[in-house]
């Protein structure tokens, strides 16, 4: 096989990027932009090398402790648990959080060989009671998994005495009714709100 | 900036690749497939040393002359212009050319300052007029620019007494009519052929 099959091959490991896709990357980056190509191998070794996960949260981290988990100003007794650092980024988006975070390695899969153990849950329930903790907010993803994941954690949470709550499901801001599949609808309504 | 926001920035260099999937990229790389990153890293600058552009026809190579124009069993009275390597490739794929190629580096776009320098007609005109070439199969795009390209392409050759033809516009094979557009259609109507 040649660099250029090697380097297509390489790409389509990226995730969403299939045969050919991969294939216009490469001819893209060998015949327009041979210093993308080079800035991107460099930026790819340098991540590797220095990201690693913060020793508290789990988060990606190019220092022992992430920016997040430094900062003394945030809640001590919030813990938000996601599934990925980039959830975790989408909840700081919201800028209306402001206590500190778990990053699980995933969520639970059984019938992919994935359990509590993969994903962390040992460590959560030691950052989890530290003492200072007093609620956990499960905001794993509303899906099969990210449900079974919740309802796993909120047990164990709950044997340790510990309270936790989970992001309010219902209709997405901005959508119309009409356009909105019932399963949302009918749980938007079972937790209908004093308007 | 941080190593991982420079991973994001240098992945969405990538064409057809976002913010959100330079993101989901980088974290995907280095949460689940640090093999990949690296694989990648190294598929890359292996490229960028070894391929370059084969002497005679331009696509990539990583030999001075690539594998087909080594090849002695071609056709050396057919010489199919395309824009592209990845063009190249698909007409390879169809298995119904036995001639060469030449490969121009893309096409005609005057507004974006694309001359017939950039684009290299000047080697094509010489590849052409080899003494051996009898017929240029014009394979630009079917686009404004690709047909430009193509007419200028066509001008230069018959001044040099060389006889240039275009591939069949038509209707799509597999397509019904009803779903055609029409300005395809008008065109396989101009060309039509004896049944």
């Amino acid at each position: 096989m040649n660099a250029l099959d090697h380097l297509i091959e390489a790409l389509r490991r990226l995730p969403g990027v299939g045969q050919k896709s991969a294939q216009r990357m490469a001819y893209h980056l060998l015949q327009h932009d041979r210093a993308g190509a080079d800035a991107l191998a460099r930026a790819l070794q340098e991540a590797a090398r220095h990201v690693r996960h913060c020793e508290r949260c789990h988060t990606f981290s190019e220092t022992a402790l992430c920016k997040i988990c430094q900062d003394t100003k945030r809640d001590a007794r919030l813990l938000c648990v996601v599934e990925s650092p980039a959830d975790q980024a989408a909840m700081e988006r919201t800028a209306s959080y402001h206590g500190y975070y778990f990053v699980l390695q995933g969520r639970l899969s059984p019938l992919d060989g994935i359990s509590t153990r993969e994903i962390g849950v040992a460590p959560l329930l030691e950052r989890a009671t530290d003492g200072q903790v007093e609620e956990v907010i499960l905001a794993t993803s509303f899906t099969a998994e990210g449900e079974a994941t919740a309802h796993v954690l909120a047990e164990a949470l709950k044997a340790r005495g510990l309270r936790s709550t989970r992001l309010a499901r219902g209709v997405p801001v901005g959508s119309e009714l009409e356009y909105v599949d019932l399963g949302t609808i009918a749980h938007a309504l079972v937790d209908r709100r004093p308007s």
